[in-house]
């Protein structure tokens, strides 16, 4: 969600950057009372956090003053070996000067020492995946005067140790060198509290932190064989690299590839003032949200800790409080006014909802970062119901913030009723943590990201339970069903990822223990080992023992299962008001892939104004029909082939009346025949043996059969239109299935429309061939019934040669429909059920931005699809041009089919939001 | 052969026909003494006979007047709903008087009645094909006054009876309606002799012609219920109407298809004034060709019939005599002398070997048609070498009448030709399947590639006998004479294998099945046993029981076994002028697809100028290396892997020293593992326990790994660049073993030219990973050894994908090599292994013109290659391209990968000939 902004307007953003790359190149971006150079609508330029910073000094907000270096640089820096512009260091010095006037401090002064936060700013936010170095400036000297300055040594020479923790580690690269080894700095610290016979962190004094200091320079000294640096802009420079180089870990990109971030985009660097809200007890630093992002309440959101600094209240160390307890704090409450007041400004001038850090320094109020928040699809719609209620977000906005994958959230499956009550009544719930991300889970309880990837690799349902997450566990959390820690808040890693993945999460269950050693989860005695069932409800934050059973959700209970009326849902409300808003903006048609009559309804109940994929294929398993299928496949004789084939017939007419009636005159794309027909004989002998007693003929021939139908590649073998144009008879049966139902429930007063499409064409004569027929059945039919039958003949654009050849196919195609799931195996040369083996590979190293059989490779399938619409059109300006593969349903692919020209796309059903949503997007792009 | 003939120029071609074409068009051409509209270059206007009787009357040889309704007339007609043009009617009136001018007869006219043929004429000669019509213009009252004028009733009768004959069953329709019936005509006649008691036609008096004339009249009226039209115009309007009919005949489809002439072409129609053979002593007809075109010696080479028409020398009811001794004969001899005149003024005019017929008509001689004769492979090359150097044949006419595919069989061993009559006769023909390897082998049919290479090892000669081939069983392949499969087409396994190896083989022999438990082939009731003799014929397809003598070929003995020095071969110069006189003209290079050192000298010395395609996993197979082949594919780490990959290092490094000392400095372009690792390992138990044994592991283990990697669709998995990207470290092995042999060798004083060739790339990133590796390791390779190795890395385009992204690809490719057989696959979504099943259907539904396996695709594949020839060029101008897919070696792909521009192109050692060949026509057909 919220990828983009409203305000200000593009042109703005044009003539912002586009002078810039005229002449020399820009690096380095000042924000401070004096200055301003960037602004909000700048984040390919100055990533998602250096632009909203400049936005809101821009617009009079508290920002501590700082620049931001631009993502420019860090594509340069790729592209150069990992050096820096040679300008670089000069507009460094510079900047520094710039915040040196602002703040009347001076970088390495102990006079008055200058502190810097050095933090990435991707264009969008990837939060917690790439390094942060706070504090940078201390060194032996200035530390001395910064303890002098607040009058306060310990702390001073705290904020050191934290400084040369986070650089050691960062920067120079001091890690646990084995997965079973502590953190060597929590190590040397362990030492030292052990040492002087202390327990906690804060007992240690400044006495302490001095020698800790002192080890762990030593510490780097050991390891890298390096100084710490005593320079400030060493270490300056050291941390801009760590940052352009934190771009490239893994986290990153694994984080990147999930959300198809381009790696080309790079990262800006955000160099501030420091500000601490761990200075005593007039200080504070909280995180807040100006709407509730798990629900979409209207009500002022966020969390707060005196005396802390900002990675306290992420990495959950403390419990947190609500930011409106603040209001009745003695010393910083007038600052909760002013939070207020920003609340309000920041959704007006930003018009969305904004997740944004402060800090609170002897009682002053800073910002520290803002930026539209993540949220849930039911804060989505509920936001974006109201703020455009409210006139406080375009419409246009509403939809663009969307996203549209995160609509299946709303259908995702709530506990059941009964069993959920059930659960509560025998003591079952185990505990009770914060709401962090809505809906039900159930699984087997695990304790490490691996195991759970492992387990979910393996068809296993798991629930991650974690003291706390960190990005580290980003696979883990997408591989369970729940997420479940016993520290941090509602802005802990935890709950942030799962808002946005719409995961469900209870966070922060402060009653659970986790010993991952001893591989348990404990609570009151009750002690639950790796594998145990557990439930967890992340609209309530309640954990249970055992697994309960899950029920519709209630968008399904309206549009579905119709057990609750539209009315009385405030859920269906915001939907709704989304999904007709997005009806205003999107030009592409949607289409469903269905067939039977209930998935038409659940279809059209989503907005499908049609079929666009009919796989008749699937009508033949049912029941006795199978039998009469095998019989046709066995058939040793034409004569024999059509008697099979007549007793199939009044069932796929059966079918296609049921669905012509569920449409009630809305298109269906219907295909015929398209698999081999050896996925509809038994493989294994005893079934065989039976069919052959079933059919009267000897279990030999029907292994001689099944053995002569063998393929060594099926996808690429006697199927599709081969099928139709070797045994005609088939698709004789077919069409005459499909205008005997058309004629019949056209009688009824029903309109129909029905298109028959042929499958895996590459030459215009296989079309022709099989038109031929279906023309001719159709005049037959027509002839019999007396009903006129108004029908469209075409095919799927599936095989290379068929698209390039489109031109001449078109001549006898009505329309097209992109089978891309063939065309995407046949383009690329890989079998979908086999790529398996390499995929994963493929993505790591970089070959592959994204799953190709979920998301269109525009570079390589993309042209295929232009090249047929661009022909056909030309030999038929009026073709209609639709897909039909899974990728129908997957946002960026309905972004590609809309850039293309298509009509309409088609997924299946509970895809639908989905694409209704992306097709509008795509109408707003350009 | 003789396709087309140099005189006259293009230039009159296109005079003669453009301007017919701007103003009216011209429908019909004369031919005669005052009038002569139509030369030998117009074919494609006026069919071959047409142009070629213009051509004979324009130089003044005795042609019977006449005239050509063009091909154009033809088109018209089926573009028509089968109508003619409305002013053909007109024309041919006019036309028709023109004849009549010339001859001083009339048609209809009972007192000087004209006769005509009407005659078919395509392009291309399609003997026997279309039909044909003679004595048009009998009737009721001209059969008298042709009876009074040549004062021979029974002559005038017998004509008439046969004309009727003729008109009813081509024009009218007259045919036997079930295959077991007897023809109608023959039927009456047959009653007739019995009535009259006579037993040969001949017997048959005017009076029983007169009765059989109404008789078959009566015939006519009861089939078809319409009266034989009296009216010659009538006549002549009814029988070009069949003569066009007869282009969309069966047997002539067949032939069209299997010459690939287009349907479009359409026949000409020749209506000429008849000339009789057959009215008595005076009177001869004969067919002759101006060499002998069996064995190309420069005699005259005819034979004629006395008192005959011309279809009673072609259906060899009488047997004629040898054109010379007419010579002698006291009647006719003096039109022998002007016979052995129009022979040398027909190969002086036409520059070719000329294919005539002609008449003589109470002594005096007539032409009726001249065509380039159709000939062997061995007069081919000896014709065109000596007509060159008489100076009758230009140089380019000798490149061009080459059929390039029948070079193949100056290459093949052949049956003893007694010994092959013989076993024909006595019904020794088991089954008949596709002619996929030329030639004729003959041993003990064994049912096992172990069985195979363990009696070759003793001595034996053996038919191997497969229900198909795989990889597995290449060493029992290179041990037969011969290979039979019962599955599989010309492009199977068995197939590519077998001409690559210039191995005799019968593939997709369907009649036969073979039972690998029992140890038996069995074909309608009989059973062989292996090690029972078998014989099969690679160039028809046939397979015979018991043994059949063969012989190596003449060629084969000079180039190959070496066994005849070539200045002992009068063979081997006719061919070597011809391939020298190709190398002059073409501009294609000219490489092979070669694995052994063996198999580079042969290609060599058929003139190949380096390799194509080095296929790497060939040499995996052989001996203790398939061993540590399948250890490597078994290993469970990287460390494993790599030690047996060491194992493998020094076999592969010997095979490429092998290869480059064999190649002395020509390139070598070197394709890196490609197929899928299952391929390598065991597939029954027993083998897979053996295999456990011997590497020390669980036989579960074995079976688990080949399960692991089974596929659904192999072609599309795990395979190509995909295997050196999952494992790095075998690409690595690759390279070291290539450049360690390039220094090795390279240090012996032999150039070495190593192109190293990624297989199945897509994506420009999979490249630029392998290359990676590959300039790494000879960088180490280079540093190792103080060798200097030139050398460059490319890739297959064989993926779609590759194709469209060419212009990335070409940025790290050197070269592109077109892996046709794969690219065609996935370009028409077409298993080659599995399409067996509906290519036959697709040929005969007109959906294909040719096996897109053995022929270039060109509207499909052929875009893919242009596509990749312009964008990888545009990249990088100078990039070399080169097609490695079985079509390297097919004549009319070789003249599309000419017109694209590909720089060279690669097939088989055996097929190189024949590429070689194939270029040259190419060159000169702009």
């Amino acid at each position: 969600m919220a990828k983009s902004r409203p305000v200000p307007t593009k042109k703005a953003a044009k003539k912002s950057s586009a002078p810039a790359k005229k002449v020399a190149k820009k690096f380095i971006y000042y924000f401070g009372k004096s200055r301003c150079d960037g602004r909000g609508d700048m984040k390919p330029l100055l990533g998602g956090k250096g632009a909203n910073l400049a936005q809101m000094t821009f617009i009079g907000l508290p920002v501590p003053p700082g620049f931001t270096i631009t993502t420019e640089v860090c594509t340069y820096y790729y592209e150069n070996g990992k050096k820096f512009p040679p300008e670089l260091t000069d507009e460094l010095g510079k900047a520094i000067a710039f915040i040196e006037k602002e703040t009347e401090k001076k970088l390495g002064d102990p006079a008055k020492p200058l502190l810097v936060s050095v933090r990435s700013g991707a264009r969008d936010s990837m939060p917690g995946m790439m390094d942060t170095i706070l504090n940078l400036g201390l060194n032996d000297r200035t530390v001395e005067g910064m303890a002098a300055a607040t009058n306060n040594g310990r702390f001073a020479w705290d904020s050191y140790r934290r400084f040369i923790q986070m650089y050691g580690d960062v920067v120079m690269g001091v890690q646990k060198r084995h997965e079973h080894e502590h953190e060597p700095f929590d190590e040397v610290m362990d030492h030292l509290k052990h040492e002087v016979g202390v327990k906690e962190d804060t007992e240690l004094t400044e006495v302490h932190l001095r020698e800790l200091v002192a080890r762990y320079k030593k510490l780097i000294k050991e390891r890298t064989g390096k100084e710490f640096p005593n320079d400030p802009m060493d270490q300056l420079k050291g941390s801009i690299g760590a940052v352009f180089g934190s771009w490239m870990n893994d986290r990153a990109i694994v984080y990147r590839r999930k959300y198809r971030i381009p790696d080309e985009w790079g990262t800006a660097v955000n160099i501030q003032s420091m500000v601490f809200g761990n200075m005593g007890d007039d200080c504070a630093t909280g995180v807040a949200f100006t709407r509730d992002p798990a629900t979409g309440e209207n009500v002022f959101y966020g969390e707060y800790l005196v005396n802390a600094q900002g990675e306290d209240v992420v990495a959950g160390v403390r419990t947190p409080k609500k930011v409106q307890e603040m209001a009745d704090d003695p010393v910083i409450g007038p600052a909760y006014k002013e939070l207020e007041k920003v609340r309000k400004t920041l959704e007006k001038n930003f018009g969305d909802v904004q997740d944004f850090e402060f800090t609170i320094e002897n009682k002053k109020l800073y910002m520290l970062q803002t930026r539209n928040g993540k949220r849930t699809a039911v804060a989505y719609v509920k936001i974006a119901h109201d703020m455009v209620k409210q006139k406080l977000m375009t419409p246009e906005h509403a939809i663009r913030s969307g996203d549209p994958e995160a609509m299946n959230q709303l259908l995702q499956p709530v506990f059941d009723r009964t069993d959920y009550e059930q659960a509560k009544k025998s003591g079952r719930v185990l505990a009770t943590g914060l709401p962090a991300g809505p809906g039900a889970a159930a699984g087997k309880v695990v304790f490490s990201a691996s195991k759970a990837e492992q387990m979910a690799a393996a068809g296993e349902k798991v629930v991650l339970a974690r003291i706390e997450t960190s990005p580290e566990d980003l696979r883990g959390m997408i591989a369970a069903e729940g997420i479940l820690t016993c520290r941090g808040g509602v802005s802990s890693h935890a709950a942030l990822v799962a808002r946005q993945m719409g995961k469900v999460c209870v966070a922060g269950a402060g009653d659970i223990s986790i010993d991952y050693r001893a591989g348990t989860l404990s609570v009151d005695g009750i002690v639950m080992k790796e594998g145990d069932a557990i439930s967890i409800n992340g609209t309530t934050g309640e954990v249970f023992k055992g697994l309960i059973k899950t029920a519709d959700s209630e968008l399904k209970q309206v549009l579905v299962a119709k057990t609750l009326a539209p009315g009385d849902s405030e859920l269906f409300k915001y939907y709704d008001f989304i999904m007709k808003l997005a009806d205003k903006y999107r030009t592409l048609g949607l289409r469903t892939n269905a067939d039977t009559p209930e998935q038409v309804e659940n279809a059209v109940a989503f907005g499908a104004e049609g079929i666009g994929l009919c796989r008749t294929e699937h009508m033949f398993f049912e029941g006795d029909r199978i039998d009469a299928m095998r019989e046709m496949i066995l058939a040793e004789s034409l004569e024999q082939r059509q008697a099979a084939l007549k007793k199939l017939l009044p069932y796929q007419q059966g079918d296609f009346e049921g669905i012509f009636r569920a449409l009630a005159g809305k298109p269906a794309c219907i295909r015929f025949l398209d698999p081999p027909l050896h996925e509809f004989l038994p493989h294994d002998g005893k079934q065989q043996a039976e069919l052959a007693k079933k059919l009267g003929i000897s279990a030999d021939k029907v292994a001689a059969r099944v053995s002569e139908l063998h393929e060594f590649n099926p996808m690429l073998g006697f199927r599709g239109c081969r099928l139709g144009i070797g045994y005609p008879e088939i698709s004789e049966m077919q069409a005459r299935a499909v205008f005997q139902a058309a004629a019949a429930v056209q009688k009824e007063g029903i309109k129909v429309k029905p298109e028959i499409m042929i499958p895996l064409v590459g030459f215009k004569r296989e079309l022709d061939l099989q038109v031929e027929i279906v023309h001719r059945v159709a005049q037959e039919v027509i002839k019999a019934t007396g009903q006129k039958i108004k029908y469209w003949v075409g095919t799927m654009i599936e095989v290379p040669r068929g698209a390039l050849t489109a031109d001449e196919i078109a001549q006898t195609a009505e329309f097209f429909s992109f089978g891309t799931n063939d065309l995407t195996q046949m383009c690329m040369g890989m079998s979908r059920d086999d790529s398996g083996s390499f995929l994963g590979r493929y993505q790591e190293e970089g070959i592959l931005k994204a799953n190709p059989f979920a998301s269109i490779d525009v570079t390589g399938v993309g042209q295929l699809m232009k090249i047929a619409v661009e022909r056909g059109r030309a030999t038929r300006p009026d073709l209609k041009c639709g897909i039909c593969g899974e990728h129908g349903g997957d946002p960026s692919s309905v972004m590609f089919c809309h850039s293309v020209g298509l009509n309409y796309v088609s997924c299946s059903p509970f895809r639908v939001p989905i694409a209704r949503l992306a097709a509008a997007q795509a109408a707003l792009k350009k």
